[in-house]
């Protein structure tokens, strides 16, 4: 029999998946499972977007421009001036997925070797990604006692080496929900110019900003505008995971041109999925202030319930619809399988994603759980009070 | 400025869109431009499957599993086992287009500096793919003379290094239309099997076959499960070409494995094209039968017209909708540029692809084009008048 590739070997798991066969055993054995693992938001799509979808009027279900339509380009960058970034359809690549934008800036911009400069706990496919590629992932601890803020810039410096290409930030961050300050973001622009680094900026979440913040784009700052990649997807912001429809954002001519060899290899985006992108842009604002109110309320009740636990501790995340969680525990990849396959509390558990899978630092986050508050109200409070009791009786409690 | 990777660096563009911009120009002028050059067919998509599309009755586009949806797994296992596969759901993963299939298959079997083994004239993406993964491509010249068949199973065996992992194969193939037969298949299978190499199988083209001839796939074979993969796409079958609905099929579980940890980190393949791809499965034979009638009567036209042409040659393929044809010319890359820019035939021209692109050995191809004969009937004589005034006239011709 052939081999497996080495590099399909080293090939992480999902650790968000990893535990799907427990809960699928779970819910056959009758328990009812809540899920906070995963970043599936129950939000519904905006009406607009999936009428869009039900009034397609075309019969012939085509190819389009490698880079996606013009027509859809130009709505995008209508939306992203109102955000204030200043660019052009031509800055705009269209990809299937904030997934695929990732994997094609890191093509154009990184080779075999080459080191990413990334803060920790990261989104845990980013090393699935980086390994498709042979790059290497250099991490920085950052820490939940400040809520998870930039580690000091003196933490990037003495990582940076001639192999050193990039930084990438995630904000408002998938797992930890921080948002990067203004001055953050400003203090990341110095370093990047000063090592002629990239910086990429996956903004998945810029939509889900909390208690008045503003969020702010490596796109708002001056003087860096070769070194930016922007990676955005509508999968959060419309709801609409399963549009896989992304794009990348640069106004890197070479990396442009470049990123289009990679999209045109590919051949194109989906024709559908673009079409109803474009109408997503007409959303109402209520349909966002309607949202945000609910994960803000979402967000308050998981921090208050948390903190009150024993032994349990977490900060109040500024955007996204993320936790990063300390509790009593020795690890936590056993607590959270032992949830799915020894706990019941009348007859209901909840599977939540060990935090061990979002850092590349090995042994960081043993005791450490990211929740996705993607429940309603109730709901989430059902299974706070199953994650509560639990606690009280894991046998690694720590 | 940081600098591009010399992966994005060496990174080809697409021979079929890089002649793309003197098209434009040439509309912009007011010429009628006849595209042969692109793999986009004018059939319409079936109603069913457009119709499942409007159909949709869901309020949250969700991801999907990695590896796509239970039932359209099953429905393609319904599809394939007509087909004479003898595969499960399990065997199945559901990809973005059959560009995705062949990516992760590449990254699942080939590490950087391994080789693969392509008969050329080939589809000129594979070498993008093939970069992406620092994958070398080891080309084995196939002829005109004898309408590009497989070229003698030696000619294999002297390429064979301990570098090589795989062969990959295309029928009914694009750009020549060939289409292996059964024997063909089986020499393949046992070079494989001496030398434990995979068989890839990109059955993009599997509905075209023409004149009665029978389809046969390396998973109709005996005795190599474990080395076959097949790509595939719903682009062509239902000219669902901006569906990017494609899926690698594998009876090899390691493979399949493997490669599904790829798929997670993309996360999910689109949720409405798999709804559109499962109703697709439904299409009446009618439908394939109008399709191939269609396009048998279109080479038929195409292949005569083309052999009265003075100096101009080629065969009839026995499958898909392309054929190479070998014009009098000097350069098919400066001609197919001055069909766009320098001519004219009462005010229309034709695009057409230079087959260059399809093949890797410098230079080969020189004097061929790849026709694709997505025009219907009237329009595709129009096309072959202005081939034909156009070689009279050309100032390269040899």
């Amino acid at each position: 029999m052939p081999e497996i590739s080495k590099k399909g070997q080293r090939m992480p798991a999902s650790p968000i998946r990893k535990l799907t066969p427990f809960a699928d055993k779970a819910k056959q054995e009758g328990k009812k499972v809540y899920h906070l693992n995963i970043g599936q938001p129950d939000i519904e799509t905006p009406e607009g977007m999936l009428n869009a979808i039900k009034n397609i009027d075309f019969n012939i279900w085509a190819y389009t421009p490698s880079e996606g339509t013009l027509s859809y380009r130009e709505k995008l960058a209508e939306y992203y001036n109102k955000l204030g970034y200043d660019i052009t359809p031509q800055d705009i690549i269209v990809t299937a997925g904030g997934s695929e934008a990732i994997t094609i800036a890191l093509m154009t911009c990184l080779d075999e070797g080459d080191e990413i400069i990334i803060p920790e706990p990261f989104y845990a496919n980013y090393n699935g990604f980086a390994n498709q590629g042979g790059i290497v992932v250099k991490p920085i601890l950052s820490y939940i006692e400040n809520g998870f803020a930039l580690p000091p810039i003196s933490e990037f410096e003495k990582l940076i080496t001639e192999k050193t290409k990039a930084i990438f930030i995630c904000s408002p961050n998938n797992p930890t929900g921080y948002l990067y300050t203004r001055e953050e973001l400003e203090a990341l622009k110095e370093i990047c110019l000063k090592y002629d680094l990239y910086l990429f900026s996956d903004e998945a979440y810029r939509e889900f900003c909390y208690d008045g913040r503003t969020f702010t784009s490596p796109m708002h700052l001056e003087g860096i505008d070769d070194n930016v990649i922007v990676l955005d997807t509508v999968s959060k912001r419309y709801s609409a995971c399963g549009a896989r429809l992304g794009c990348l954002i640069t106004k890197n001519k070479s990396v442009w041109a470049t990123a289009l060899k990679f999209a045109q290899a590919r051949l194109s985006p989906g024709m559908v999925e673009q079409i109803a992108g474009e109408a997503a842009v007409d959303t109402p604002d209520s349909y966002f202030e309607a949202v945000n109110a609910e994960y803000t309320a979402r967000r308050d009740t998981l921090v208050n319930a948390l903190n009150k636990m024993d032994g349990v501790y977490c900060t109040s995340p500024g955007g996204a619809f993320y936790i990063v969680a300390r509790l009593p525990i020795d690890d936590a990849d056993k607590f959270c399988q032992w949830l799915l396959e020894s706990f019941t509390y009348q007859n209901q558990t909840v599977m939540l994603a060990p935090a061990t899978g979002f850092y590349s630092t090995q042994g960081a986050g043993l005791n450490e759980v990211r929740l996705a508050y993607v429940l309603n109200v109730d709901d989430l409070k059902k299974a706070i009070q199953v994650l509560e009791e639990a606690l009280k009786v894991y046998p690694g409690r720590a």
